[in-house]
């Protein structure tokens, strides 16, 4: 089954689309009746848009980044978790990729991708699966940091006749998991891994500069992250442990980093999309983000200063990444359907199936009758996309009336 | 296509679930080759799991208060949004429910309900599908609170030949939309109902309860719930307009009712699941929470007193509901695979697909090895089970080992 396959044309008008879920479409499945829609007006809200236009920005930004800094990209699609995406990142063929959980390994397995890294601290349970990918040609490679798991993996590995690539986290910031770059017990757990064939390389991620408020901040943990992950791939090869592959990325630290000496590959996911939470640390700008929610105005409350809308936490999530920044943005920002911000328009609160929106700054309620579709823009992409089975696709390079239109619909791949 | 077409009988192990997503399963899909899952030690984590024990006493509990209070009870379903869930609210016959989307309102459709309020503001594009359901003889009841609503509801009402009953909201204690019962365009709204055919009723919903701490706000807020309903109720009788549906609710207020003089019908959903926000507003007791996520250890970082789960937010949701209690619950709390509750081990942290436990009150962080699979608690169920596609269901009334047997898969509505 090709990507293609897996993809449905388009959505039936007014209905939650037909979109795969990790499961392979019936090839006898009828053709909807309803004719595609044509525009953000057309499908029943709230529903996810992606700017592909913007897309394409953020991918060749950041590919041209690695490209100076000579170090291969592998993009983390944990964020759009969509084949269609992942094909505006290698033009031509499928390259690699980072994933964060086996369902996406075996969509984008399925798709065509043939080196993919699993960068989630490898549970013993889930090694059939690794197996079973390693078993149709794909280079799957897991991640773990501790010896229990070097030996889950090397016994699996001796078990199946295969080796199973397998990196060790290494943490440079202390966000999560992962071993310090000197901790004693690193050798010992390469050796495991080496004398099974399936030593792989080193990895780490500078979860914590997701707090950097400024270039240099970000800059500087960018150096530490590639100082800790060159420093354990040095004890490694001080141990005679080959070590093929020096793996570091954040969304800010990627941006950020000039000199990766030591490094082999850069990772980074959430720069496809960006949102309020990279805005507000300036590793993008507002135009920059390419993922919103269309929800429609279904009611008012004049007294409070509220426009009630049919987009609350099920279509934005109940992340809050703003809040702990200086400029908190609420549940996220309004623009109208054709992309430009409402000024001063936020949306503050949300239950279930309501976003309540109200004007900051001062800045005027603007006129919003019952039925406006607006655009919500959202503080953290991956939350919020993770919300949708799918996007609807514009190009905001095209010139587009109050109502842009859809020019594709993309699939998510969804579980575990 | 019945209920138990959509329903897959079990799932695969070790795979993502093909749980049904709002679209009909392919009767020619073929049948999965793993054997069924049997205990929660077999699925790969994180998965959802409903305790079936603690849904059946959470239901006949409000079942009964409402017996005794003499309203018809109206579920919400937009928490476990199961037709496998719904079965066991009106065991026998597919009884009166409430949705959140329309998506829910033609599922439970497709599952045999028949009467079924969508109780978010309507949305004039949306009417289309609401005409539809109504043609298939579903009495779908509506909300709306504004004349230009109103107006769109009697305009596709007579356009279609058919009425398309619609409830008016009443706000009874600022907490999101609706008309104050003394509203003064409440007549005239009721007005252009009737004239229509389409007067169905009011409704009203007591938001603000979730944040009333004892038994005694609870009960004040019930009061107010009420009043509110029954005034709106009093003032279109007065301008000659019949009033059949006076419908309240919430989960809290719906526990606490004592006095339901001139309701006709009562509405709750939360009350299914439970969740710690429920429990921290002292609602329910912690042994009432029936769904949980079920989590594997993936790593330790005793440095910092953690242990590292593979469930993150994308398992339990960016919901931090009892962060604004007086005990903070982080993601929630974390129990054994077996339901007991490990004492003082809160989930503080989330990142996409880690979590992040830690002991509090000088509790010791527990010994818990890498592969150990655990049941975290969350804050809103509403939100958590959002995340999932399904639930796997346990008996916690059956004498159960370690790892509880599985008895069946429940699937979820999805979508809008």
């Amino acid at each position: 089954m090709t990507a293609a396959d897996r993809r449905l044309p388009h959505i039936t008008e007014g209905r939650a689309a037909a979109l795969a879920d990790g499961d392979p479409a019936p090839p006898e499945a009828p053709a909807p009746t309803a004719p595609p829609a044509r525009t953000l007006a057309d499908p029943d809200t709230p529903f996810a848009v992606v700017d592909v236009h913007r897309v394409r920005r953020n991918i060749a930004r950041l590919a041209r980044h690695a490209e100076r800094l000579g170090v291969t990209l592998r993009p983390h699609v944990k964020t759009a978790k969509s084949l269609d995406a992942a094909a505006l990142l290698h033009p031509g063929t499928p390259g690699p990729v980072t994933v964060s959980t086996l369902a996406e390994a075996e969509a984008f397995a399925d798709g065509g991708h043939t080196d993919i890294t699993y960068a989630v601290g490898i549970d013993p349970h889930k090694l059939p699966r690794v197996v079973a990918l390693r078993r149709r040609g794909v280079t799957l490679r897991v991640l773990l940091d501790s010896a229990g798991q070097a030996r889950a993996v090397a016994e699996a590995a001796r078990e199946a006749g295969i080796a199973l690539p397998a990196q060790v986290e290494i943490d440079c910031d202390g966000h999560r998991g992962g071993l310090r770059p000197d901790a004693p017990e690193l050798a010992g757990i390469g050796r495991v891994l080496h004398d099974a064939g399936c030593l792989d390389g080193v990895l780490t991620h500078a979860g914590e500069s997701y707090f950097a408020h400024t270039p240099e901040e970000r800059r500087l943990a960018a150096e530490r992250e590639r100082d800790a992950a060159v420093a354990a791939a040095g004890r490694l090869r001080a141990a005679g442990l080959p070590v093929p592959v020096v793996s570091v990325g954040s969304t800010p630290t990627a941006h950020a980093a000039e000199d990766l000496t030591g490094v082999s590959e850069l990772r980074a996911g959430n720069y496809v999309f960006f949102d309020l939470v990279m805005a507000g640390l300036g590793v993008c700008e507002l135009d920059d983000l390419a993922l919103s929610v269309v929800v429609t105005v279904i009611g008012h409350r004049p007294e409070y200063g509220w426009i009630i809308t049919d987009g609350g936490w099920m279509a934005m999530s109940r992340d809050r990444g703003t809040s702990a920044q200086p400029q908190d943005q609420g549940y996220g920002l309004v623009a109208g359907l054709d992309g430009r911000l409402v000024p001063g328009l936020v949306m503050t609160a949300a239950s279930q199936e309501h976003g309540t929106l109200t004007a900051r700054d001062g800045a005027p309620l603007p006129d919003l009758p019952i039925g406006t579709r607006l655009r919500v823009l959202p503080n953290h992409a991956c939350a919020t996309a993770a919300q949708h089975r799918g996007y609807h696709v514009v190009d905001g390079s095209r010139p587009a009336g109050p109502a842009p239109g859809i020019q594709a619909v993309w699939n998510r791949v969804t579980g575990w």
